[in-house]
C-alpha cells in the first residue's frame, strides 16, 4: 500500500480530520514534520481541508536552527501555504524555569502551537510523531517503570492535536522524502546520545532489533494500541466507580467510601485511589506502584490512626467508614456548640448534622463491648454525673481513652488515631461532670467503662442525620 | 525485613496455604529451590503443613545431573522430608516430540509434578521461581510482542502451583544461602547465552540496569502486579459479554452477534474474539494482534462475503447479524424439504424453524428496494409464475444474483459471499416455475427485480420461528 493511502486509512480510523477542518502542521523541517506537510498537501482537496505551516526556533543551535527556519518558509511559499515561523529563546526560559533542556522545549512549543492555532483558526494541529518514536517511547516507559498509561505511549489524536504518521514506520518516511525530492535537514543534536530518549533510539532499539526480534517496532506499536483501548475503558469504569464511592469533598479534603472500595476490583481501586490524588494536587503526573500499595494497605489492614504520606503534601488515612485524602491545612467549618443530652432519648446536633442515640439497658440486656463499632459506646450509668451534655471539641480538652492509664491532650490522641483535622471538629463529645466520657465515633473514656459491677448500662450511638423524628 | 517475614507476608497476600495443606516442593538443586525448601522447612509449625521433595533429572547432563539428585536427596533426608527423586529421558522425549529443549523439559517435569503429587497427597506444589524470573519472563514477551497477558508475567498461584519466592531477588536468595550455609548446585545449562531467556537474564537485564534503570526489576514485577489484577478484571468482563453475545454454538461452530459487539467498548471486543477462537481450538494460545485487526475488520466494515483466515484451520466470516467462526468442514444438519409458499400468508419451515411471510403490495405502498435488509426482498409479481414453492438448496443449483449479467453456480455465489457452508442449508430458496427467485437472506434474483413499470411487488420477509399461529 503506498505511503498515503496507508495514511488516509489511519486518519480516517481515528477520525482526526474533518472537511472544513484547517490544520495547522508543526514542521521542525526535518523528514518526518517535511513528508507529513507534504502528504497532506497532497490530500488537502480530497479530504476538503486548508493548511497552514508552523515553526518555532527553539534557539539552542544558533546558524543551523535559522537555517531550519528558512528551510521550513521557503517550503510553505513553494506549497502555496501560509507559514507561522517564530523563535523563542527557550535556553533563557530553562535558565529561569530550572527544568531539563528537553521539557522545556516541550512546554515552549505547545503553548508556541496553541498560541497560533488560535492566530491562524486552526481547528487542528498535526504533528509528524512516527512509529519509531512511538517505540522509543513505550520502551522509555517500560524502562522507568510504569503501568497501562505509559505502555499505550503517544496518542494518535488528544485535543486538537493529531499525529497522521504514528503507524508509518521513519524509513518509509525518509523513502518518500527521497522520492519526492523533499528538502530535509537533520537536527544534529538528535543524535547526541546524552539523552536517553536519544540512546534508546540510536542504540538500544537497533541492538533489540538485531538480537532478539527484529519487528520489535511493530509489537510495541500493537502493544501500544491494546494499552490505548484497555486503559480508556479501565479508566472509564474507574471513573463510574470513583462518582460511587466518594464522597462531595472539598477542594483540599476528599472521602472514599470505604465499604464501595472493598467489594471492588483491585484493579478498579488502584485507579480510583490515583485519581483521588491527581484530583486534590491538580496534577496530570501520576502516584508510583508503591505509593499505591501504601494506600491499599490502609485500606485493606486497617491499622488504627497510620497516616500515609503521598508526594504534593497529600495525606491519607482511614478512619471511620472512609478513606479520607487532605491536602495542606484544613480549617474547621464546624462552629462551636452545647446540648444537653436526652438520656433515654435522641438528641439532633445541627451543627454536624447527627443524631445521638442514648438508652439504659441492664448488662444482661447489653450488647458485648468487644463488638462495638467506633460509632457506639457503653457506659457504666452509674459512675456518670446526671447531667450529660454533648459539645464540639475545644483547644485544651483532656481525656483518658479506654485503655490508657491516664488523662492525655485529646489533640495528641486524635492525631495518633489518624484523625484528619478536618474532622476532630466534627466528632461529638460527651461530657459529664466537666470529663469527657466518650469521643463518639473514636473512643469511650476509661474511668467509666462497664465492669463486673455494673448494674445499668449507657448505651449511645451515633446516627447520621436528624432522628429525633 | 528478614527473607522469612517477606515470604510469610506474600503466602499471607496470595492465600497460597492453609492449615493442613501438604505441600510438594519442587527442588532443582539451584540455590532459589533450595532456600524455598529451607524457608517453607521453617515456617511449617507455624503454617501448620507438611512437606514433601520432588526432583526431576530430565538426563540432559549426564554425571552432573545425577550428582544434582543425590544433594537433593541427602538435603530432603537431612531435613527429615520425604524425597520423591526420579528420572525421565527429556532428550528422547523431544526426539520423538520435536519439542524445544526447553518446552519439552517443561511439559515433563509438570507431568511429573502432577503425578508426585497425587501420589504423596499434596494439595500444593511450590516452586522456586523469583523476581528475577518475573522480569526475564515479562522482558522476553514484551520483547516478543504481547498484551496484558504476557506483561503480567509468571503468575503467583496457578492452581495447586505456587510460588513464594515470586517478590524476592536472587541475590537476596543467595544471599539466605549463604547465610544459612545450604548446600546449592548451579545448572550449567543456566549459563549458556544461545538461548534466548538466557540472554536475556545474563546480558540484557545486566545492561539495562546498568544504562537506563538500576530498578528495573523492582518496576517489571510492579508492571507484572498491574497488568495481572487488570488483565483478570478485563477477562471477567470479557466473559461477561461473551455470554451476552454468543449463539449456543456446536463444538466447530459459533455466532456472535454483531449488534452486541458493535455497541460495546473495543476494548473487550478484542477479548471476546479472541475467547471465541480459543473456545474453538480448544487451545491456551493466542491470536496475535493482527489477527484479531482481521477480524475486526470484518465486524466494522462489513465487505460482503469475506473470509477470514485464522490459525489452527479457523475461518470466520459475518453474514446477516452474526460474526460466524468456524473450523474444519461442517456437515450440513437440516433436512431437504420443499413447501408451497402462501402468497399472501405465512408459511413455516420447521426445518430451520423460520417463517416467511409474504405480501403484495403496489409500487407506492412498497418499501424503498435500497433499504431493505438481506432478510426482506421486493420481486415484480407479475413476472412470476404463480404457484411459489420454498425449499432447501440441492446440488447444482444455479441463480442470477441481482445485479450479475447471468445465472451462476449458487454454490459459488454462496462461497464469495462468505457464507459459512453449515449455514448455506439453512437458506430458505423461493422457486417459481424452476428458477431460484430469492436466495433467502442473502439476494433476489435480477430477472424478478422491480422496475419502473412494475405494478405489482410480492415483498418478502424472512421470521424467526413459527408466525403462522
Amino acid at each position: 500500500m503506498a505511503l498515503e493511502q496507508v495514511v488516509r486509512l489511519f486518519i480516517n480510523k481515528f477520525g482526526m480530520i474533518s472537511p472544513g477542518d484547517r490544520v495547522l502542521v508543526g514542521v521542525s523541517g526535518g523528514p518526518d514534520s517535511v513528508a507529513l506537510l507534504h502528504l497532506l498537501w497532497r490530500m488537502k482537496d480530497e479530504l476538503q481541508i486548508s493548511l497552514a505551516v508552523a515553526h518555532l526556533n527553539h534557539m539552542f543551535r544558533g546558524e543551523e536552527a535559522r537555517a531550519d527556519a528558512r528551510l521550513v518558509e521557503e517550503l510553505a511559499e513553494s506549497l502555496g501555504l501560509p507559514a507561522y515561523v517564530e523563535e523563542f529563546d527557550v535556553p533563557a526560559y530553562r535558565e529561569r524555569t530550572g527544568l531539563s533542556a528537553q521539557e522545556a522545549a516541550r512546554q515552549v512549543r505547545y503553548r508556541f502551537f496553541e498560541e497560533v492555532a488560535g492566530r491562524a483558526g486552526a481547528s487542528r494541529v498535526a504533528l509528524g510523531h512516527h512509529a519509531d518514536d512511538q517505540a522509543e517511547t513505550i520502551l522509555f516507559n517500560f524502562l522507568r517503570g510504569t503501568g497501562l498509561a505509559g505502555l499505550k505511549g503517544i496518542p494518535p489524536v488528544r485535543g486538537k492535536y493529531i499525529r497522521p504518521l504514528l503507524d508509518v514506520r521513519r524509513h518509509e518516511i525518509e523513502k518518500y522524502c527521497r522520492e519526492h525530492s523533499l528538502p530535509v535537514r537533520e537536527d544534529a543534536s538528535n543524535k547526541k546520545t546524552i539523552y536517553t530518549r536519544n540512546r534508546i533510539r540510536l542504540q538500544l532499539i537497533p541492538q533489540l532489533e538485531a538480537e532478539y526480534n527484529p519487528r520489535l517496532v511493530e509489537a510495541l506499536m500493537h502493544l501500544g494500541h491494546i494499552c490505548r483501548e484497555e486503559d480508556g475503558y479501565l479508566e472509564d469504569q474507574a471513573a463510574l466507580l470513583y462518582e460511587q464511592v466518594s464522597e462531595a469533598g472539598r477542594e483540599n479534603y476528599l472521602l472514599l467510601e470505604v465499604k464501595g472500595l472493598l467489594s471492588s476490583p483491585p484493579a478498579l481501586v488502584r485507579r480510583v485511589l490515583r485519581r483521588a490524588w491527581r484530583q486534590l494536587t491538580g496534577t496530570g503526573t501520576d502516584l508510583t506502584y508503591l505509593q499505591v500499595e501504601s494506600l491499599l494497605d490502609l485500606l485493606y489492614k486497617p491499622a488504627g490512626g497510620k497516616i500515609v504520606e503521598l508526594p504534593r503534601g497529600v495525606k491519607a488515612s482511614r478512619f471511620d467508614r472512609f478513606l479520607r485524602l487532605w491536602i495542606g491545612g484544613v480549617v474547621s467549618t464546624v462552629p462551636d456548640y452545647s446540648y444537653p443530652l436526652e438520656v433515654p432519648g435522641i438528641t439532633y446536633i445541627p451543627e454536624i448534622n447527627t443524631s445521638i442515640e442514648a438508652r439504659l439497658v441492664t448488662l444482661e440486656e447489653a450488647p458485648d463491648p468487644g463488638l462495638l463499632s467506633p460509632r457506639e459506646a457503653l457506659l457504666d450509668y452509674d459512675t456518670l454525673p446526671a447531667m450529660l451534655v454533648v459539645r464540639r471539641r475545644r483547644e485544651g480538652d483532656r481525656f483518658q481513652p479506654l485503655g490508657m492509664p491516664a488523662r492525655m491532650k485529646l489533640k495528641k490522641f486524635l492525631i495518633e488515631q489518624g484523625i484528619p483535622r478536618e474532622e476532630r471538629d466534627r466528632l461529638p463529645l460527651v461530657e459529664a461532670g466537666g470529663e469527657i466520657v466518650w469521643v463518639g465515633g473514636v473512643r469511650p473514656g476509661e474511668p467509666w467503662k462497664v465492669t463486673g459491677k455494673t448494674r445499668r448500662c449507657l448505651y449511645l450511638r451515633i446516627r447520621e442525620g436528624d432522628m429525633q423524628g
